[in-house]
């Protein structure tokens, strides 16, 4: 069974752009909402991800922090379209950057529409304790900040945030 | 995108055994249960699937009665295993029998487990209101009663109805 470890941080400026290889727009929905994860309703999210001419249904274990199960199919770009349109939420819309440091390759998704202004980097890693090089431009941890989960963003933007909420990180 | 109509029926009795030229043994779960459903927190249900050795993960859209958009992949069972242990409600056993008659593909369940007893007829046609020829096991129709849906059998089995609840149809 597939486990996934991912740490999620804040970027700081935008030295990040200049080590950028690739960009993949993304635009993706979700057909159950956090609340169905937080009450139990739910014990998996389904998301619905169309990158370019490539679409994705995708499946994760609910679990909090950084240790989840993840299925992941690669589904035709039509249906894609028909289940977007069965999605709870608004559409989250973003462009995924990946960029190579010392090694490392980090996931800086830097959010479009009503997440504008929010860019966070994402590594995955062997183990939760797994040490590694943060670059500079990598900013306090949010990890375990539920309001960043991409199923949080669908229904509640990073425009709807608050300043205390935008500060906020895993330390406090 | 794929639309599917499909009408249900009781069973009466056992002479569609002798018709019967296949039976395939199904595990099914779902991902999330009616009630989210009924609530409109979602708008399409989730279910993972085993048949022998194959296995699907089906979505399909939440409108009532027998009009819904259908989508089906074939995944690899050892995810549906893991799929299956992330399902909410209990899992539904059930032998699919088909049945053709007359030019007719009837699917008839016969349930096991916790829905022993509960034996129901679907016939899957171009529209709704297409013609056809019951033979003489199909007993009422109950296409349009909630309880009937494999969704919430997973959380309401057989086992849990009322004799009023088991003698309702379509038709009152």
């Amino acid at each position: 069974m597939p486990i996934e470890i991912e740490r999620k941080f804040l970027v700081t400026g935008d030295a990040w752009r200049a080590a950028a290889r690739e960009v993949v727009p993304m635009t993706q929905g979700y057909l159950n909402d956090l609340a169905a994860m937080d009450t139990g309703a739910m014990k998996a999210s389904v998301r619905v991800r169309i990158q370019g001419d490539e679409a994705y249904l995708n499946l994760k274990s609910r679990e909090l922090g950084h240790t989840r199960q993840e299925f992941d199919y690669a589904i035709p770009v039509d249906d894609a379209r028909g289940l977007m349109a069965l999605s709870v939420g608004g559409v989250v819309d973003k462009r995924r950057h990946y960029v190579e440091v010392g090694g490392w390759l980090w996931e800086v998704d830097e959010f479009l529409g009503e997440n504008a202004g929010l860019v966070v980097a994402e590594i995955e890693l062997d183990s939760a304790d797994e040490a590694f090089d943060p670059p500079a431009w990598i900013g306090a941890e949010v990890t375990h900040l539920k309001r960043y989960y991409n199923l949080a963003l669908a229904t509640r933007p990073y425009a709807a945030w608050t300043d205390p909420e935008r500060a906020a990180t895993d330390a406090g």
